[in-house]
């Protein structure tokens, strides 16, 4: 993987959990990146979350709603990562329209700024496998049907085939990569909006007890956050690639308890509670969900490489370590 | 169907092609209606459409974008048939915006406005098989994978699932029916903006060449617009169909070019012209298309009843009484 030495990177959503590990990476690899994002305190990004890269990028505060900024941003790029997104699905029921355009709208002015302004760009999107909704069947691959059952899935859903379409019909070339629960060092880990592991990695270090909806026996998927970046450059130097669409997947698909049971016997500790779905989250939980990947690896030779053992150990780690950047600053949840 | 005696009614789009012949079907039904319309010259809006109920319906010019006007016009109602769009896939792939402000984010202020100001009203919705994209099996059913080939389709993908996710998770009672190529009285015969079948139907009536985009032999199903007004009704009623999506088609999948002669036949006369596929058209078509209506046939009784010889007759008949309402009083197009 030496072929970003030199190349222009920009990264929405460059301050968040992935878009920052992927700048990391990026930045070792010899590439030249510019980081856009709103630093909205409710979504993911954080500047502590880029500290050993500061000085070695371009960092752009603005929001991806803002079309003149983006149309400014993607000139001269050689690559768009385009992981800028509204995550919370329950926020996006109580209040769909910020959800419509950040992940829909916005979509097409950075679809149609590339279009008028960099046609050459090759931009890998970061799509959702909420927007499969509850499995028909496991694991689920790129073929099953679409079925979002939130007003996100169906926005990320609109996002993504803005994608598609504008590779097939205008020739800007586009991959996608349906991500599953991605979890690691730098992720959102304040509160359960983004995704309940983070919330529980902070309880565990906190050593207060965590919340699991339900009975604990739905199945999940996890893919630590080096696995998904390693795709990411996958599909950015594919052409192959180009107009497609890829699951992320794990080999070891586990239940939200068995998982919790895992924190807590890595960390020497922690305790949780099992209490029934919340208002408003039973009726968009889509039951046990897997994904099958086999197409990102017989196409592009993706597979994951660290156990989930291993990834939250690192995780565990990381936040031990770093707490007081990611929620001791705050006046608690 | 003696149901809707003294119900209220609200129709967006109410004075397009669709919208107005339900209007015109629901007053004779003794409904008390209200057609909203943008009259948006390039859409399907045409004052002269309801010239025959005009006194017995309240018609209210305001856009769907208008988040206040829709707040204000869905209290109070019973049914809400919401037929407003931007139809125009070409119009959607050269300028997106406006295709997603319609299809989707309006969609989402409606159903907003009905889940704060009238939640127990019922919602029908006026869905696309475009969405499907070029079709993998034919006829096309519901289970058909979606894979729309433009923003147009992508948008009214969005549009649709809202009304479902309103339907499932917040209970505003919604149904969809995807709807073929709708032909009769008071369709947009002034361009191709909407159907290419409209802008032949002027056409011929004017005594002039009309155009068939490549060699003629894509096959299409085509609903005359009674039945079509049938299937709207019959959704509005049926408690069965909360939640659920209707595929309608046709017994008669009949070629473009056999289309061509079955009308220069009826009418005595006419001529066409074989041309290739302009720029940016041939990118977004998607071949052959017919679908497979059984589930609202075995569900909810509705089948077609016009054949399309009859229907194009009265097509051609009502144009050429009206034409001066429809294309005489424009410059030419």
């Amino acid at each position: 993987m030496t072929n970003f030495r030199s190349t222009k990177i920009l990264i929405t959503g460059g301050l968040g959990f992935i878009g920052s590990n992927l700048g990391i990476r990026l930045v070792e690899l010899g590439a030249e990146v510019t980081l856009v994002d709103s630093l909205i305190p409710e979504y993911g990004g954080n500047l502590w979350n880029v500290e050993t890269i500061r000085k070695d990028v371009r960092i752009n505060i603005s929001d991806v709603r803002d079309e003149h900024s983006m149309k400014y941003l993607v000139q001269g790029q050689d690559y768009l990562f385009n992981l800028a997104g509204q995550t919370s699905h329950l926020d996006s029921m109580i209040n769909p329209h910020p959800d419509l355009e950040i992940n829909a709208r916005a979509q097409l002015f950075i679809l149609e700024a590339c279009r008028k302004y960099n046609p050459d760009i090759k931009i890998v999107f970061a799509s959702t496998r909420q927007i499969y909704g509850k499995p028909q069947y496991l694991p689920v691959d790129e073929r099953h049907p679409l079925y979002p059952v939130d007003v996100n899935g169906i926005n990320k859903l609109a996002g993504e085939w803005y994608h598609i379409v504008y590779n097939n019909v205008h020739g800007i070339r586009t991959s996608v990569l349906r991500l599953t629960n991605t979890y690691g060092p730098r992720m959102r880990v304040k509160d359960a909006r983004q995704t309940f592991l983070g919330v529980w990695i902070r309880r565990i270090i906190e050593g207060t007890p965590f919340q699991i909806y339900g009975d604990g026996k739905q199945v999940r998927d996890f893919n630590y956050v080096d696995d998904v970046v390693e795709a990411f450059l996958l599909l950015a130097e594919s052409e192959d690639a180009n107009g497609e669409i890829y699951n992320l997947g794990a080999d070891d698909p586990i239940s939200l308890k068995a998982t919790a049971d895992l924190m807590i016997a890595i960390n020497n500790g922690g305790t949780y509670e099992m209490t029934p779905f919340p208002e408003g989250r039973k009726s968009i939980d889509i039951g046990d969900y897997y994904g099958d990947y086999r197409k990102i690896r017989s196409r592009q030779g993706w597979k994951p490489l660290i156990p989930l053992e291993e990834g939250l150990n690192r995780t565990l780690d990381y936040f031990s370590r770093h707490k007081t950047h990611y929620w001791e600053n705050d006046h608690g949840v």
